[in-house]
């Protein structure tokens, strides 16, 4: 068991409707100490990828991008969810849709922070349905850029999101992948 | 002229309606090795203080927040904006005033996180008219915790709100006070 699977074992949360609560360290309140080894890892799983940049999404991605990117020494681009309707030529945009809020973001980046050339990796805290994920590639896609990898915390298996992603050819490396979890009994089945 | 200010000058860019945009290192790319120099830089203002946490709000001030923990060692703690109206009694709560977006948003954190005993230190990029500043430190107060001080990247000084925080006691701590700066012409005075 690694470090991920024994924090989520002992601060993690399953709430009905198959989500997880990890706000004590990840997403709400940020051990960042530990998010960091965390960035180290994919520093380890990446060391051969030629990342010149890491890409991800507001807010909860934020902390584990930047904690990632100090160990590859490389900036973070982090899209943003749309205020207005209008389309901005200045922007990459695509749709988002969350399950959990049930509704459709649209999510953009500024053209020029995303280039033809750019060499990405993608890092997000959850991978779930993979929503989140294609948007974030369809922003590289549009700008040319190369997705070297995606790099996820926690992967919840059981929605099919990563394993999807993986069959059409992504590099998608999560540090803890969930198969099956229970609200009733709190018992977590990691994938080996 | 430190490295920050440097920085405004090369990279920043003034828009009509007092906006400075610093899109390219701050708060859309985050230039992750550069913002890590601040947070080294506000270790060493706040070396003497026993901060144990620090707080920031969603989504521009994690980078900077998560950049700064990591050389203090500490976790992050960021208020988030609240999707409903209903008041939910595991948060503090408070109001904060959007100038820029001219709205008000309530930004909430989980009373698990933030205790009376916390030592917290406010992080943000941008202070201008105070009003996210002045949440944050309510919802500090509201656990009993002490505000140990602010730390921010850029002030606009001649909005004020960090000079009123400063006169209410407050340390307020900015890597850039901005002065005066001029749309039409580029230039940007910073205080001494």
């Amino acid at each position: 068991m690694n470090l991920l699977q024994k924090k989520i074992l002992e601060d993690g949360v399953i709430k009905s409707g198959d989500v997880l609560k990890v706000d004590s360290f990840l997403n709400h309140q940020i051990d960042v100490p530990f998010i960091s080894e965390l960035g180290k890892e994919f520093k380890k799983i990446f060391a051969t990828s030629r990342v010149n940049k890491i890409l991800t999404v507001e807010a909860s991605g934020i902390g584990i991008a930047c904690l990632t990117a100090i160990h590859f020494g490389v900036p973070v681009v982090f899209a943003k969810k749309s205020q207005g309707s209008q389309m901005d030529p200045h922007v990459y945009a695509t749709s988002v849709k969350s399950f959990t809020h049930n509704k459709t973001n649209t999510v953009v980046v500024a053209k020029q922070y995303l280039n033809a050339g750019d060499r990405v990796l993608i890092i997000d805290d959850f991978l779930a349905n993979g929503c989140a994920t294609e948007g974030l590639i369809d922003l590289a896609k549009q700008a040319g850029a190369t997705v070297e990898g995606v790099g996820i915390a926690i992967e919840k298996g059981f929605q099919g999101g990563g394993d999807r992603l993986r069959s059409h050819g992504v590099r998608v490396e999560s540090l803890a992948i969930i198969d099956k979890m229970d609200a009733a009994t709190g018992k977590i089945q990691f994938r080996d």
